[in-house]
């Protein structure tokens, strides 16, 4: 065989079992959080038929993996769990119960252009409500994410909203040709990067008109009519004042009817989240929160963590027209994208990964051929207390390299049973951080690695 | 948007929420299991450049989903785990600490002959040990499978057992050439599909010599010899009757110095089976089994569940050549692919699935906007207490609709909170098979739903 030089592709990554420690919990932490609130799990193929998933993308459509199969069909790898979920309601329709509540973890590929890091393989983790027009479901799906992000111990989590019909009503004002609205909304999304003076640049480079511009431009200083910067509260602001700023920042959002609508639909959330007990706190009403996807027709909202900058966490809002494309009909629906890699790497930078990896705890050595059965008891009971045992797997290493092993491997206990333990009925525990040993009666053993036991399995 | 006919590709599935609860039943039990053992988690990339795929599958390569990407290369989707695998472990070699105990579960393609029920995409589930010769990894292996398929309550598994050693000492004493011999190894695989007849039948079709073929039916009833029907021994079978069968068969398995290294290699691994507490009974020795797989070098093994029939629901053994080959350098290893579709199948058919699927346990109506609040406090004290609850999403809909829905996703209770209930401090809680409905005081909701509340969470 000749030999083939071992490499991934560009933007695809294995993910070695220290790498999956923190993907592993964070998956969990959703899909518990997930199954508590009674949402199902969902998978569709990671292939479609191509048409499946053309004309859905916009420009981002280059972006899907396309080929032709052996069969000469035009296939293309899944480049959301959106669209799927839009055929699977389609396809499935007369077999499900709407409310449809599901949830997806799964990878999703896209082409993108190369650049360190970015991946072309990852990971999606979606929530969506199918089937209802209430607003009480907007605002599950927002709880939903409150209790996620507590959970994973991110519990500053700052969840702005915005209504697209606000925006809609907005632009309308402006009496700006159609063409030239969708331009508009494009360039205040991209406030956060490019900030206001990027924006009015755009504007004016776009040739939006003269009388529309000056309009723009106070409509992303709403907030900062009422004192907000950074975007951001300070820490310990009163309930009342959060509540006087929503209520100003919203009397400056009723634009025409479909303004005062989407401002409506904001009161009604708010009011829910509170039932829910969310506190104020957590909320952001931001006029520029537009969340670029055409296809969103009501709420949308965000979810940043400040102490991990300007990155969003997770996405979403309510989008009542996309869902029925393939089903030929209006099906309302509301959901939000999680975004599972930032928050892997947000979990690593704040140091929130699991403290209890679910990794190895306890090696127990072989001292030799004749104590192969004694070690390997004390294995199995240790595996029946759930607690993550190895058992060194080769009766003729010596010692001081099945310590090694288990130091390499950051195990935080090795346990030896030799000649005079056996006599005896002890064992050998050491610590493998300070290297401390401790010989005890064999039945102490769970109280000596208590650290361990107490600790809740994941 | 033109309208586009929602449809799946042929050997690709969905799997709506009712289908995951099996699903998820099994990965989560393997990967407890593993992790039990101290295996760590690994994910590769779903795409590979094709040279990596490549050369590793014979004839089957054919089957590999490969195209050129965007970038003109030549890419491949994964084709098994084990490939990629042995890649990893050459790329990501001075990371990781060996023996390498690692776990995968994952979605896997292969552009097979379409034919109803046929999968082209599919979770494979496999653990290997890489970088020790010690039979006693081995044996882990088949120790973890054991405990997994109890786990999963298919108690009644029998692992068959062999080595490549006794196979290739076999084959070595018919005196045939090279070619002729991987031919007499593939007929005798097909023997539980095709039966000796049509072994017999292949056998001369493939011209091997006269002198031979009596050999190889003759090896083909060494378990007969014993008496052994079907395969299998009998319910109640003594301890020693399996120790003296045992020895019989190994005796007649002694061909040459290789065969003879492979039976003392099969006693030593049944020596430590010993050690290990798996009873005996779980074990077969076979002389005919041989996986077709060439890359086997030692011992080989596979699982089946009598109840479920002649598939072999877990299989593999030991590939000392295999893993090295992108390092340039032999590395021993040992293995098992677990059949995660065929015993998701086999729990299906047998009813052996999670009796507590993990989906809603129950839902709180809305019995009007007045008692959103009650309803909400119900759903979060229900949820805190781990109990996977809907809240149901709406404040117009009639209660009969309401029940409608916990019934069609049978979802076993509803519970209502109206006026009545709001003055008195009492929740009225519906058992939706049943009809049954009780009005009991708030407080002792958890005890009302207690056949819920005490099953463990997965």
């Amino acid at each position: 065989m000749a030999t083939v030089q071992p490499r991934t592709l560009q933007g695809f990554f294995d993910y070695l079992p220290e790498d999956m420690v923190i993907r592993s919990h964070v998956r969990d932490t959703w899909r518990d959080v997930f199954e508590r609130f009674g949402y199902g799990q969902l998978e569709t193929p990671a292939l479609e038929y191509a048409d499946i998933l053309k004309g859905k993308y916009g420009e981002e459509e280059k972006l899907i993996y396309q080929f032709k199969d052996r069969g000469n069909r035009e296939v293309a790898l899944r480049y959301d769990q959106t669209v799927p979920l839009a055929r699977v309601i389609a396809e499935h329709y007369s077999k499900l119960t709407f409310p449809f509540k599901r949830y997806e973890i799964n990878r999703v590929w896209r082409a993108d252009a190369a650049r360190k890091g970015r991946k072309r393989e990852f990971y999606q983790c979606d929530i969506d409500i199918v089937g209802t027009k209430s607003l009480m479901a907007d605002v599950e799906i927002i709880a939903v994410l409150h209790e996620g992000f507590k959970a994973l111990g991110l519990k500053d989590h700052v969840i702005s909203i915005n209504n697209r019909k606000i925006i809609d009503g907005f632009i309308a004002t402006l009496k700006i040709p159609e063409e030239k609205q969708r331009e508009v909304f494009r360039s205040i999304d991209k406030l956060d990067k490019i900030g206001k003076d990027g924006v009015l640049e755009e504007l004016e480079k776009r040739g939006i008109s003269k009388t529309a511009i000056p309009k723009i431009m106070n409509y992303l200083k709403i907030q900062e009519s009422i004192g907000l910067k950074d975007n951001l509260y300070k820490k310990g602001t009163a309930d009342q004042e959060y509540e006087q700023d929503f209520k100003k920042i919203l009397k400056q959002m009723e634009f025409a009817e479909k303004g005062k609508e989407g401002v409506r639909e904001i009161e009604e959330m708010l009011h829910y989240a509170d039932v829910y007990g969310i506190d104020r706190k957590h909320f952001k009403i931001d006029p520029s929160l537009v969340r670029g996807l055409d296809y969103y027709t009501g709420s949308i909202f965000e979810i940043r963590v400040p102490s991990f900058g300007l990155t969003s966490l997770a996405g979403g809002g309510r989008y009542d027209g996309l869902i029925g494309m393939f089903a030929g009909k209006e099906i309302p629906a509301v959901g939000v994208g999680i975004g599972f890699e930032p928050i892997c790497m947000a979990l690593q930078e704040l140091d929130l990964g699991p403290k209890d990896a679910n990794t190895t705890q306890v090696l127990v050595t072989i001292f030799s051929e004749e104590y192969v059965k004694e070690s390997y008891e004390m294995t199995r009971f240790l595996r029946k207390h759930e607690i993550r045992t190895e058992l060194w797997l080769d009766k003729n290493t010596k010692l001081g390299k099945q310590f090694q092993y288990a130091d390499r491997k950051s195990i935080p206990y090795a346990i030896v049973i030799g000649p005079e333990e056996k006599t005896s009925g002890m064992v050998v525990v050491k610590n493998m951080k300070t290297g401390e040993q401790q010989s005890i009666p064999s039945k102490d053993v769970l109280k000596a690695l208590e650290s361990i036991v107490i600790q809740k399995k994941r």
